[in-house]
């Protein structure tokens, strides 16, 4: 009979609603030593992890799980990473903030406040395009809302052309990522990607190759009337970078869900550079109905001995 | 050879993107005598009127023509409206402020003000319902979005059901417009219809049927979670008794694009009553491309004899 030990602060929610899907043969445990399963946090399943004997599956209740990606870390478990259900959420989230932007949400508000009837004109979504700096599950769903509302859309991805919701791929070519290009020859496919953009969203994890992907270079190319959101991980920006293209005005602002440092240190310039919104990490949170159902999803696979969904790849690193 | 007045305050736009429509027969004018149809705004329109000698068609810019309908204007011509182009502009503003009010988009940026990583919880679109008061193109639009994000859509409507988009409907039933039933045998569908709601979006026209049919018997049906928003026109909302229910906390927020009076008087409550926003009449700008499309579309069915587009019932008032 699989045991499964459930590593989350809101443990409870997670074990009423795992219980109430009663499934076959599974014990829930509170036992380190006898947990062939856990579901959990991936900071408190690596604190954990030297602890438990012989995990043979563990379910991630965050997409990200770089903590659990250290080489000195053990890797003899199958991980699964929580996929397909941040993006409605990631969506609702860069469209909040895109459309606060066009219909100049804060600028009417202080027109209210001035007792001022004043009818600039806003801006709007339709024929802009947006470009997704990785292309995932997330990525897809972003770029069907963004259909939806008359854009078009851009992506930018190492190879793969997964998502059919986006209407144009770019690709390192083989010689740049070789670094046989001289810097003349290249103007890289970032940047021609980025060039043509209203917005960009990020949306790739923390792995060695996003790190500063949004550097300098990148910020120059984006015309001077873009939006920059990132709602993946903070290591993908250069920060200081991203402080003098606002500062000078490079770019038209950027929303900021992640951050290299979380909590953001208190002296950090981002709490006050121009025409930069903080979220503080909230733009998807796991909301324990979902994460179980995929989980119970898994859990079936599982006992059937087939493949688990969203495995994560060690080396790849998501 | 068919003469054209065009009556609107950017006439230039419009005259450069009609010649470059390249209209067979068509002679734009500047005579108020010799004009067989007329492009304008609704206000200019009615101004020109009695001066004009047999105008045949008049394509307002506008959708909401309630300036036209006076018993005491003269009927004689086709009148057509713009509609169809609207819906878009519409739903970018209502999902522009809905997101900004499950965000918290105004509370994140005060958090960032006082330099604090405050995580709060967002809310959600997914799984909540919005409600239409009344359904032409625009409420249809509005629909298809509130479905992409996973939403639930009622709509209430006099008795159509035009749009495949709206989850149930709620109608008016004979006896109650007949006013046949009594107060406490009421439970009118509308009140049923709005105690489902987590948001009530109006797009109604001006007429007589919808004077202050956003009463305080509506606001009180409505959950305090509802948020409440008015994108058709002012005289639709009776004004003290939505600033009554704010005050009281009855509904969580108004954003208001319309109110009775435009400009809205410097001593209006609406100013500074508690969780209501003004946007000054401001969703939805006729753009020229737009209209002129629509214009060229039925330039070509009246040359041919055919019904005219988006024709406008005197008597209906829209």
């Amino acid at each position: 009979m699989p045991t499964l030990l459930i590593l989350v602060s809101n443990a409870d929610e997670y074990i009423r609603l795992i219980e109430s899907a009663q499934l076959p043969d599974l014990k829930i445990t509170r036992s380190l030593e006898d947990c062939e399963i856990v579901l959990g946090e991936p900071k408190l399943i690596r604190d954990t992890l030297p602890l438990l004997s012989t995990p043979k599956w563990i379910q991630s209740i965050y997409a990200g799980v770089e903590t659990l990606m250290d080489s000195s870390l053990r890797r003899d478990y199958i991980l699964t990473n929580a996929r397909g259900v941040f993006g409605e959420l990631m969506s609702e989230y860069v469209f909040g903030y895109l459309l606060a932007h066009e219909k100049k949400i804060f600028a009417r508000f202080e027109a209210q406040q001035a007792n001022r009837w004043d009818r600039f004109e806003s801006g709007r979504l339709r024929g802009r395009t947006l470009g997704l700096l990785g292309v995932g599950s997330i990525g897809a769903h972003i770029a069907g809302i963004a259909h939806s509302f008359g854009m078009n859309v851009w992506g930018y991805t190492r190879e793969s052309e997964i998502s059919k919701q986006v209407d144009k791929y770019f690709h390192p070519s083989p010689l740049e990522s070789d670094g046989l290009l001289s810097k003349q020859e290249q103007a890289p496919a970032i940047q021609r990607f980025a060039a043509g953009l209203d917005y960009l969203v990020t949306v790739l994890p923390r792995t060695e190759d996003t790190n500063k992907i949004v550097n300098a270079d990148l910020l120059e190319a984006l015309p001077s009337r873009a939006i920059f959101i990132n709602v993946g991980r903070g290591n993908a920006v250069d920060e200081s970078a991203l402080v003098e293209a606002l500062n000078q005005g490079k770019i038209a602002g950027a929303i900021l869900d992640v951050t290299e440092k979380e909590p953001l240190p208190p002296d950090h310039p981002f709490w006050t550079t121009p025409n930069l919104l903080l979220t503080f990490h909230t733009s998807a949170i796991s909301y324990p109905e979902d994460i179980v159902r995929l989980f119970v999803e898994n859990y079936q696979l599982y006992t059937k001995g087939k493949p688990l969904k969203h495995q994560v790849d060690f080396e790849r690193g998501y």
